[in-house]
């Protein structure tokens, strides 16, 4: 169906609103009515059990509020920016990136904001609004900014992105790992991103939910254990270079992806086929995803490797839902820096190394006679000296000099002597690699709205996953009178009962009644009818093949549980039946 | 156990870090960590079981930032604020209110910024922290503030309380509910307040998680169809009067409550038990729960009624956990008036009544003639003027007179005569009243955490509900040998199979891995031993009985999932085996 269909379906129904629409409402904003809401969170809740139950992850919660500092770190308070310039007549604000591509259809991303200003300028282009002339380009910062604190000196800004609050927090991470690599951690949480005017619904969002996993490696370890469960799951790859070609995405198994060098290790194609597993359980079309690498002039210049998976629609192309990055060391070591904490994980060797090491042996009995009390500072120093430099000294000048505090000491090869020693290395310390699959929750949303919608004979239908449906079950009086109101009610209760949200419906023709609900993605109704009073048994009607089967009323819920859950199949009960 | 210890465990083992500590950290800002945030989110779950499930009530998920209209509607730009004080020597800033708490042992809740200025002067009140002089007391918005778009033009705030996203969208869910009352609406998510020196922990959070009802009812009609369920449940009441008289609590059911009119419904009732019954499957004991009705000088000049949550701790007292108030209409009310939208409800009365009427039937065959032209405009404004209004003008002076854009027209009563008439009114528009439970997820996590610790033999275990526990099971090969540790490894791939966040654990002794077990509160464990190798049987341990049961181990994922639901007993198995 179409974006502009699907979108008046969900306001009318409840899924998507525009935010605060009572007060004219404010772009970038949207709420999740009340079958939207559930939806969001059986998506949710699907990769929890992909990310923490599948994969065996652990979640945390950092705050949506950070302070300057950490942002500073992550590069997030100098490079956030989108390059701005102002119409000089009707003061409108734009992204002069924007403009340029849509004037002059060329791809100008990663350009200064100097060369942009000259574009502008050398090409002529004007106000897309009313003509008029546009200022030098300049750098908006993108990050919702605050205060914290009452005397207000406290800058801070809400999160970019959630995947901060976990490279933050990654020395008690790593603790409660017990020190060991490979390990994941995962934060589901709000995002901000203060667009200057955002004009594209659902898709460009100022407040919008991520789902993030930081996945800590041994750079020199990027295979994937459980690589053979996925070697042959096929991918639509769509590599730089053939992009750059405009040649068709490639249809290739994960372990061509590895082998052929198109993506850059294991364990990134692993995470590639998750995401692709995961959208295909949401109900998306296998032929509406490809995964498109990053283009040298977009990817970030310390990621290693980096694939978006985009989703084709109508109305916006191809849109990006999710990034999946290899980011190797850049996070942690940035935030090692500013914060002075070290970062580092101590990697054992499978087996220790002997190394060979110039050992400093000086001769004490003529070192204190000769610096007396000044001793002890030299020996410190010297401690501190790689023996290699002094050896050299010695060679080349015979005599080595230090200076401490002004003073100057002069030693001699007769103070010292040197010996080769054999010393025990056990490990070393290194920053881990991190790789990141980073999920819009709000686009795939509205991507399994989009795409799970069908028009079918007229009818409505939301061909929803069942495991992922808001209501899980409608339950229907055939005719409204009081026994069979009651007997529904009774039905309805056990559903519930059993943790299914059941709804009751007697309003309007059964026919229309089971429009409503397929049009909500209902995936089954149970009709209560008079033969339900003689033999107490109901009729459940499938969605999708619209076909029903008769069941004893005291199966329903565990067989409707277990119809959700994808136990059983409906087939299967019309076989039996 | 007490505060202290709980906190250490609560870091050392991965559920509660205080925020940004590699860069010094900022107050009043906690992470939840590995364990804290599944704890966390299962009681959030518990919560949509109750509320969503069990009551029935939609989620609705609307954005954290809020334009300046909707929060200046709620009150909250004008009203959310503390009384602030400086000192003129040190510069550091208090709460004027608790400054004078302190020195004074007075409750000056309701006060007004001058007379706590008055207060402060008048009892020489010092800077609790250098003993310098203290500025005059001025109001302090506790809303972090931040500016939406690229002019900056826009003012928000980050919001004060999930509840009014709610309200702002009143009129969809009202045709989302059918148009029709009672119905309930919720939303869990974060919530701000920008506290001037939070110093108590998790107590007081500038960016904490509410779990927020607005249940929309019927003015005139505040029973509840479910009252029956629970009117034997025993609370502990301290209601207003009982406070002042400094009495002990009470303990009523909640039948005694209603009828002795201790709370104001039947409905606001309900929500007390239900909210008891939500803190006893936590863990929490009740002799720590107690039900605190607002003082008179606590209380919202709009409420009808309102009752905290509370539970005590060792550091912090009696500390308020939820809060259930009868809101009347001043929500709605005021978005109303402040938003120009009819947020009404439309109510039907069970009879449709005859209401007597007087019509204005003007003479047409004078009217035209004599008016001409203006005839229409003048007809226009009489259809908007009450007819009695007329009567009574030519009884008096028998004319009326109108003013039309300057004109004057004069009325006399042989143009107009009046009828008598009969009018069926089906019902009336009503603001609905609102019931709001509103949770605070950060307060009761902690006190589940406080109050399920327990230290036995030198042992802390984590008494926890099974179905809330982080980690529902661990696994344990009895001693670290290649088959044991394979054969663990299977049976723990089978529990995450079965969708239960089971963790391996071979380092130590098998005592000090339960010790560990325990202290994060897992309430089962698996061993594997030399007998499994050969009759394919396993010991299932309980945490809280340490008892044992062998049980075959193809039965250990569906039996602890069961366990973990609580849809078996780990007595009956032991029977059993």
């Amino acid at each position: 169906m179409k974006n502009e269909d699907v979108m008046n379906i969900a306001k009318k129904r409840g899924f998507l609103w525009s935010s605060f629409e009572i007060y004219s409402g404010v772009a970038g904003f949207f709420d999740y009515g009340p079958l939207g809401a559930i939806l969001k969170n059986k998506i949710m809740n699907k990769w929890r059990e992909f990310y923490l139950v599948g994969e065996g992850y652990y979640e945390i919660e950092s705050p949506t509020i950070m302070p300057q500092e950490a942002l500073k770190a992550s590069g997030h308070v100098d490079h956030f920016n989108d390059p701005m310039t102002e119409c000089k007549e009707c003061l409108e604000v734009f992204r002069a990136d924007h403009i340029i591509k849509e004037a002059i259809e060329s791809e100008v991303e990663g350009l200064e904001n100097q060369e942009l200003t000259n574009i502008l300028s050398n090409q002529q282009i004007r106000c897309p609004r009313c003509g008029g002339h546009l200022t030098h380009v300049w750098s908006y910062n993108l990050m919702f900014q605050t205060l914290i604190g009452a005397k207000g000196k406290k800058t801070g800004y809400m999160r970019p992105e959630t995947a901060q609050g976990i490279f933050i927090t990654f020395k008690r991470l790593l603790r409660f790992y017990r020190g060991k690599l490979p390990f994941g951690v995962v934060q589901l949480g709000k995002a901000y991103r203060n667009e200057i005017s955002p004009r594209q619904g659902v898709i460009r969002l100022r407040e919008f939910t991520q789902a993030e996993a930081e996945i800590f490696v041994d750079p020199g370890e990027k295979s994937h254990p459980r690589f053979k469960e996925i070697e042959n799951h096929v991918l639509t790859l769509y590599p730089a270079d053939i992009q750059e070609k405009e040649e068709k995405p490639l249809r290739l198994t994960a372990q061509e992806a590895v082998k052929g060098g198109v993506v850059s290790s294991e364990i990134l194609t692993y995470q590639l086929c998750l995401a692709d597993k995961f959208m295909g359980e949401l109900g998306i079309p296998r032929d509406v995803i490809r995964f498109r690498q990053h283009l040298k002039t977009e990817m970030a210049h310390y990621a290693i490797d980096c694939w978006d998976v985009e989703i084709h629609t109508d109305r916006y192309g191809w849109i990006e839902v999710i990034g999946i990055a290899d980011r190797a060391d850049f996070d942690l070591k940035s935030h090692s820096e500013y914060s002075k904490e070290d970062l580092r994980v101590f990697l054992e060797y499978d087996q220790p190394t002997i190394v060979e090491k110039l050992v400093l042996k000086p001769d004490m009995k003529k070192f204190g006679p000769l610096f007396k009390g000044d001793a002890p500072r030299i020996m410190n120093v010297l401690k501190k000296t790689d023996p290699e430099t002094i050896r050299n000294a010695f060679e080349k000048e015979n005599s080595y000099n230090i200076e401490i505090e002004g003073e100057n000491y002069q030693l001699t090869p007769d103070l010292l002597s040197f010996e080769e020693a054999e010393e025990t290395v056990r490990g070393e310390k290194i920053y881990p690699h991190v790789i990141e699959p980073s999920y819009g929750i709000d686009r795939i949303t509205y991507s399994v709205l989009l795409h799970c919608f069908q028009q079918d004979d007229d009818r409505n239908i939301l061909h929803l996953p069942t495991d992922i449906a808001p209501v899980g079950v409608n339950v229907f009086p055939l005719v409204n009178k009081d026994d069979l109101i009651l007997a529904s009610e009774h039905i309805r209760d056990d559903l519930r009962a059993e943790g299914i949200i059941a709804e009751l419906d007697t309003s309007g023709t059964i026919g229309r009644r089971y429009a409503r609900s397929d049009e909500i993605g209902t995936p089954f109704a149970v009709t209560i009818d008079h033969q339900t009073l003689e033999d107490k048994t109901v009729t459940i009607r499938e969605r999708d093949s619209q076909k029903q089967v008769r069941l004893p009323v005291v199966k329903i819920p565990s067989t409707i549980n277990q119809l959700l859950m994808k136990k059983i199949e409906f087939s299967k009960l019309e076989a039996r039946s």
